[in-house]
Order: structure tokens, then C-alpha cells, then sequence
């Protein structure tokens, strides 16, 4: 019996590892697609389009593991929890990793052309974002409930900054009408990022799940 | 064995049920939210944001069912893919749930305001979205590939209707700024649509893994 739990403590560490894996790229996903925007990197761009396959393959593999160790290992309560956790959070990273993929497609579309604006707000956001990604990992891993609901108030920091930039890009296409293009683009940025921001609170929701079993909303 | 597997299949039955029922509160919440929109009806709206909370709930609770059932009955190969899918399913429609939530609240900040434009593209790409997930749904629940395919082919009339409203906002708001705050809202409305769709072709690829054990990619 002693065996079979080892086997198993160390499939679920071997899990974790994936997971952490995942979350590793999908946060260098999120720098880079910010990064090729400010500086108008269009191959750093397709490096970012090229890779998201890989990650979309990383999250199938851990899919594919989480349900064969639930299957055959049996798992109760908590362990059960924890690699339903796993699940979800690798479909969280996942939708994080399109988002990258989303504005790096859009920093292909701006191409040369000259921003409209210096971008200060924006790379805030994906910092900000990032963090989170890499806050909410260290959560799930530690089980550390009081860094889980932390997030709550990087999200709302997140959301104020969107806010903003929402509000500048606003003003700025009404007083310059052939702004109007880029700034949707930007705008859809901005609006990626308050995502990925939003799905970090997800996982942290998770973690909060699975260290107390209880389901407790971080914001609306 | 044979008890067993009957209450086995009774318990995939009750799964399948719940998911479909969660389906037609997602489908409903679509049709809403782009008829509050249309309507300007902020009621509807509110109805909307209220319900949301309900299908959350829902879907937590065929999460736990769906990771109960694979601890306890210990399926393998198909059984396993069948949960493990309908574990996928439940999270698309939650994030489709997300974005009929979003429109509400854009219908409930444009309020009163005459609408810049009718509304004709996105109740068409509205209804295409509905039509998707109900179609999603019947090609999980008879295990249809040829129906899970055929999604691709809506997702493209999607993603076309989806360009053109932006064109054709971008065009608005560079002849009347003033429309600008409520175009860059429908603009938000329309992605919102946009990806919808893109949640149904998910689901439709989780539906040709299930049957075939392949993964296929129905769009990029």
C-alpha cells in the first residue's frame, strides 16, 4: 500500500511539474507578445504564434494525465481536488496562452506603422498579469491560501488600468480620427490582458478550492 | 458487473443531462443578451447578470460530479474520454455564460442612448453563435463527428461577420466621433460573439476526440 502512494505522490509531482512548465511559458508568452508590441517585433510576434501550438500540445499531455491518474489510482477528497485543480488550471494557462496569441497577432496587423501613442499602461498590465500567473502557480504549489486570494487585489489593478487605457484611447480617437484603427487594436490589448488577469483569479479560486474545499468568488 | 456498469451508465445519463440543461441556459443567455441589446432592455439585462451566478453553480457541481464518477467507477479508455470531455464541455459554456454576462452589462452602460447604427450583423452573428452551441451539444450527445465538423464552416461566418462590424465601426467613428464610446462597446459586443463561436468549435473538437481519440484542430 505504502508502494501504490508513492507511486502516486510522485505521479502527482510529476503533474505539478507539467503544470509549472505550462505556466512558465505561457508567462514568457505574455512578456513577449507586450514586448513585440513596444517595440514593433514582428518575428518576436510569430515566434509567439509559433509556440502557442506547443503549449496547446503541453495542455493535452497533462489533460490526458490528470484523467488516467484519477482513473486508475482512485483518488478521494483532497487528492481529487487537487488534480481536478490541475484540470482546470491548465485550461486557464491555456485561454492566457491565446490571449498572447491574440496580441501578437495584432502587433503583426499594427506591423511599421508608427504607434499612436507611448505604451506605459499596457506593459503595467502585463507585468502586473504576469505576476499573477507566476503568484498563482506558487499558490497551488505551496498551498498558500492568504497568496491565492492576494490576487484579488493585483485583478482590481488590472481592471483600473484597462479602465484607463480605455478612457485615453477613447479621447484620443475622438481628437484623432485616423488613430481610430490602431486604437481598437490597442484597445483589444488592453481588454486581453484584463483576461489574462481574470483567469490568474481563476486559478487562485481553484486553490482556494482545493486547500478548504469551499468555492469562494475573488471578484465579480 | 453487470449492476454496476447499469448504475454507471445511469450515472454518464444523469452527467449528459445536466450538461445539456446548462447548455440551454447558455444558449438562452445569448439570445438575451443580444435582445436586451437590440432592445435596449436594461431588465433583460439584469436578468442576464443574475442568472450567470446560477449557471456557475451549475457547472461546479458537474465538475464535482464528473470527478467523483471517475474516482469511483474507475472508467477507462472511452468512459474516461466521455467525462473528461464533458469536464471540457461545462467549462466552454461557463465561458460562453462569461460573455453573454459581458454583453448585459454593455447593454446596461449604453442604457437610454440612441443606438449609433441598427443592429444587423450581431443579432445574425448572435443567432449563428446560438445555433452553434445547440449543435455542439447534440453532436456530443450522439457522439456525431460529420456534426462536430460542420462546425468550422459556421465559425468562418462568424469570424466573417465579426470583420466586417469592425470595419464598419471603424468607418463610423472616423466620420462621427461621437459615436466612438458606444462603437468601441459594439466592437466589445461583437469579439464577445466572436468567441462564443470559438468556445463552440472547441467543444466540437472535444467531440471528435471522444469518438475517434484523435485531436483535430476545426480552426486556427
Amino acid at each position: 500500500m505504502r508502494v501504490v502512494r508513492s507511486n502516486f505522490d510522485k505521479a502527482l509531482q510529476d503533474l505539478q511539474h507539467d503544470i509549472l512548465r505550462m505556466g512558465s511559458m505561457v508567462e514568457e508568452a505574455i512578456a513577449n507578445a507586450v514586448k513585440a508590441l513596444a517595440r514593433q517585433d514582428e518575428e518576436l510576434a510569430e515566434k509567439i504564434i509559433v509556440n502557442e501550438q506547443a503549449i496547446d500540445q503541453l495542455e493535452l499531455d497533462i489533460e490526458d494525465k490528470c484523467l488516467k491518474l484519477i482513473a486508475t489510482q482512485q483518488p478521494m477528497a483532497k487528492d481529487l481536488r487537487r488534480i481536478g485543480t490541475g484540470f482546470k488550471i491548465i485550461t486557464d494557462l491555456e485561454r492566457m496562452a491565446d490571449h498572447a496569441y491574440d496580441i501578437a497577432k495584432i502587433v503583426k496587423r499594427i506591423g511599421k506603422e508608427p504607434l499612436i501613442k507611448p505604451l506605459i499602461d499596457i506593459p503595467a498590465m502585463a507585468e502586473l498579469a504576469q505576476k499573477m500567473v507566476k503568484r498563482t502557480l506558487d499558490a497551488y504549489v505551496n498551498e498558500d491560501v492568504d497568496l491565492a486570494q492576494s490576487l484579488a487585489t493585483d485583478d482590481d489593478q488590472v481592471d483600473r488600468l484597462h479602465k484607463m487605457v480605455f478612457d485615453e484611447l477613447a479621447v484620443l480617437m475622438a481628437k484623432r480620427p485616423q488613430t481610430i484603427n490602431q486604437a481598437t487594436h490597442l484597445l483589444m490589448v488592453s481588454r486581453y490582458l484584463e483576461r489574462i488577469a481574470d483567469h490568474a483569479t481563476n486559478i487562485g479560486e481553484g486553490v482556494i478550492f482545493l486547500v478548504t474545499g469551499e468555492r469562494k468568488q475573488l471578484n465579480d
